[in-house]
């Protein structure tokens, strides 16, 4: 036994291990979603979770990792590695490449995810699928190119980003902030006189525990980005992530508790997911102080964009821009306020660095927003000229369960159902 | 410290880690059958899982481990290692003795879950206990130790089942399959014109995320088997098995949107445990693109093989045949085809190593299929010959829950309950 | 790389990971307490869940480390390290502090998250957050640090409790027990005419799936607690953990069939889980054969223990006393029993180590539940001299979550709910 295969295979278990919490993300995400829209939708929303996975981890493998993490191409994209084959020398990895394949494969699975929640009970299935192949094909792999390849031009430019306050989470907010907007909102969540209607989620427990999924897969999420077991930064990584969704959370408990006069449980479950995605850029260059400052920040941040949203009519189901797309902006500027010295190749500006990488930031944070909120439009106008977008108004209002899978979330005991009437569908 | 005694550590901790994760499936397996099966008869399924873990590690550590991994006689039997002592000296292992128990353990009571599925809401709770006990005790041990241990005689022959297509899910799946054959359907199943009653589900988001869980603890089974950290297979086994499942579930997806023009929710589900179920053999032997075809075929002939069984007049509330039975004996096949040379002893029909290997795996898999299923229709007749095997119908009609536990799955606020008449057996 | 850098990595990897199957935990005692609890309480009770991590981990983080584990004052508490800052040296890790802490913290939080259970239904939202902070700060870690520390009191004179059934455990459960006196019992529980109610649980099948987080989380608590990956009794740790859970839940299943003519399923959720905490103090130090003994003792005794508090009039709507306070106490007292020779500094009494092992584990034993059933009294007492402690009848009738969260942990679809009204808060 050599020294040199031990770490190689302490490296690979960490790797794996971390991947496979970040895929049981994805359980996370279904109970969340689930929970919070109606029970009448609670198997659709669930349907594209599937498909997340299904076609997000094909395409992924077919060409999405190849344009992000392929020979790099004048810093805007990759071009080796389809089907991963092909010369990917350039990768140099203490663990294989198949093993890094499965780890950024749980990444663009988790992109995706994020977008489902702002489409809920009303995207058309079909159009769902097709948005998932551009989306974890070319949308986020381009822009993850131009972030995470160590030749992506942003990268060149110094952006810290360490496991995706902008790659991933600002990307997919912004992403579903494009669609929420796309699609409008659910029929009567607006009332015709200005008034809003609160959808109350069917089922907060599910949804509570959702969180608490999602709150252990992010320590696969941060600390596994290391990739290599023996980084000093684990510990302090694994630190920051508890403490700032820890102040999330606790912020969102005694915020909601003034401006509403109760901890309000759908926030507070935001709030714990805000912090988190707050810390995901700086999880291990910031300090504990900051981090804490930055998982309240976001936590509060989160819950008067969410009212802001909801004045201005776009309907985000489950709070996906709100939670994804602003806390992770904030989690990206932060890091350019925040880094400390010798934790990255700049500093941040509290710190002595100057207005550098703050800028820098701020760039890569425009552009990213930018690009998946447009593409995200661009490929949905594509899919609405040749098939529906949005399911048909019978159909949303008999619900997406019924209406587009043929089969309701909860049913009682007492019936059977005719065979011959189930596989048709009920739609026709 | 010694590099012996970290490789050692190394080696511990993966296999601890796996084993945990593959224990947590019995989570996945219980919320996937409540899910599934009817509120009246959700807390009764869930009941069987507690007994699958409390009596299968017990039985699995007094005789099971022994059958399975003790010295062998003649290639047939294990006979030492009885509560884990005498001589285990053959063992030769990176882990502690202890070590390997616990993941096998965590396989044993998989393989017992999966026969829960297939007798719900109809088997009587003691029978199930005392089949339990024959299950993890006699008949999978037995069968384990022809192909897993070194001496078995399958296993001699060079059959080929990395993590368990043919002894776990195979076995399990005609030991299921001859179950709900001997139990017969459940009352109105099977309407008396000929008609197919569909049961709904009760619940499919607990049983998406149950299919969740499975998919995580997934991981653990097959990486995991490795048994060793610094195999240099794991990266390899995870992607395959990542393929396998997004392309069983994927498959299902687009089969059942054009077969029964809606995607249908169960068969989705079930679609990706099918191809974990597919990939289990060969996830270390196959290539990437034979992954997601034994995946893609898993999935579909999943979806043909239930509506054969229900056209039969078999059921099988939960699918447990058509996803562990009819996939694992796809995968178990597939090694014959696919074997890539080098990656084990012989080499598949396509890479030239010609019809012997897959010879082996026929042979294997007949053996175990038939064993499997002979086993368990002479246990159930002779646990019969005491006690009944099926509930009355009266409970049946109640449900097992109240009929045979006392309590319902589900209750409403507004009661309390009287403690006398609660702890009286309500069938009397 | 050296091997010093290595073998930290990998005792790095091996806390983080179980650190973090420990959190996971929280989403098992979210689903169980939410399925024991009525439907009008899930999310209230849910919602301390949240409270129990995120103030725990900032108060911990921020106080409660430094008492438990800074540098000693006389036996009695530690003085170091708020916000984990100034001298922690004496602390002699193969991992980094922040590690460290993360571990730590993972177990404060389940400390108050098995009162959490206790106070169910009727504690006020406000006075449990305060006590989480008084726990979570001082109550917890001042007795942590007599058990724990190196330097503390009860550590020196030998008292053995590896993964804390005394220190965790009893301490929670007699803390659970103070405060659900000092509440008093449910409106309705008890009859004024001396009769019984049994409140049933909302949802059984979400509770069962609570214990099977929980076990696996359990894996990362006994295993983990090694600290160290090279330690050579995790396989064995995992084994006792193994056999007694088994035992606790088999012993529960068989028992009930025979006291209630039914195998009962909360008891038997709450064996499963007896049987894990029994073995929490001993699992490194005794038999596989002592584990099974402790397992099923402490099985048939939460149930016995049930029933005596139930007719002593006292309310703990999950069994948290039960559960945690009585076989904590069981498997204390077990090591002085049953520890191995060369195991731990003291030798058990069957092992010939005579009666002082037993005799310090009563005694720490006794120290514990009487600190913490005595502080939590305190703690309690002096918060209802400012704030109620327990909520209004008004709303304890029509449930907390109403009543103090504003929203039902379940909904239907029809309705809409106006954003005015829901940001009000109810009981005004």
């Amino acid at each position: 036994m050599e020294i040199e295969q031990l770490s190689r295979g302490l490296d690979t278990v960490w790797v794996v291990l971390t991947a496979a919490m970040i895929l049981l993300m994805e359980g996370g995400f279904a109970l969340l979603e689930a929970g919070f829209v109606r029970q009448k939708n609670a198997v659709s929303i669930i349907m594209k979770v599937f498909v997340d996975i299904a076609f997000g981890a094909l395409v992924f493998f077919a060409i999405g990792f190849a344009f992000m993490y392929g020979k790099d191409a004048g810093g805007w994209i990759g071009l080796s590695g389809f089907f991963m084959e092909g010369d990917l020398t350039h990768l140099v990895l203490n663990i294989s490449n198949d093993t890094y394949w499965l780890f950024q494969c749980a990444f663009v699975i988790a992109v995706i995810s994020i977008v489902s929640g702002a489409v809920a009970e009303r995207i058309h299935f079909r159009a769902y699928i097709i948005y998932t192949i551009f989306m974890t094909g070319l949308i986020y792999p381009i822009s993850g190119h131009w972030i995470w390849s160590s030749n992506g031009w942003l990268a060149k430019l110094g952006m810290i980003d360490f496991a995706g306050s902008a790659a991933i989470h600002a990307l997919g907010g912004f992403a579903a902030l494009a669609a929420a907007i796309f699609l409008g909102p659910r029929i009567g969540r607006f009332g015709s006189d200005g008034k809003i209607n609160i959808v109350p989620p069917s089922n907060l427990p599910l949804a509570s525990v959702g969180a608490f999924i999602l709150w252990f897969g992010w320590f696969g999420f941060n600390s596994g980005s290391t990739l290599s077991a023996t980084n000093e930064s684990i510990g302090h990584i694994a630190v920051t992530t508890m403490l700032a969704s820890a102040a999330g959370c606790a912020a969102c408990i005694l915020f909601t508790m003034l401006r509403y006069r109760k901890a309000d449980p759908p926030m507070v479950i935001n709030g714990a997911l805000a912090g988190l995605v707050g810390i995901t850029a700086g999880c291990a260059f910031v300090s504990n102080a900051a981090a804490i400052l930055i998982g309240a920040v976001s936590g509060i941040v989160m819950v008067l964009a969410s009212e802001w949203l909801e004045k201005r009519k776009v309907d985000d189901p489950v709070g996906a821009f709100a939670v994804h797309g602003i806390s992770g902006s904030i989690g990206t500027l932060a890091v350019g306020l925040f880094a400390m010295p010798g934790t990255a190749a700049h500093t941040g500006l509290f710190y002595g660095g100057g207005w550098y990488l703050l800028g820098v930031q701020a760039l890569g944070l425009l552009v990213v927003a930018v690009w998946g909120f447009a593409l995200t439009w661009l490929v949905l106008k594509l899919i609405s000229l040749f098939k529906p977008v949005r399911v048909s108004r019978d159909e949303e209002l008999i619900g997406l369960d019924i209406g587009i899978h043929g089969v309701p979330a909860y049913s009682q005991d007492h019936d059977f159902l005719d065979i011959d009437q189930l596989r048709r569908n009920p739609t026709e």
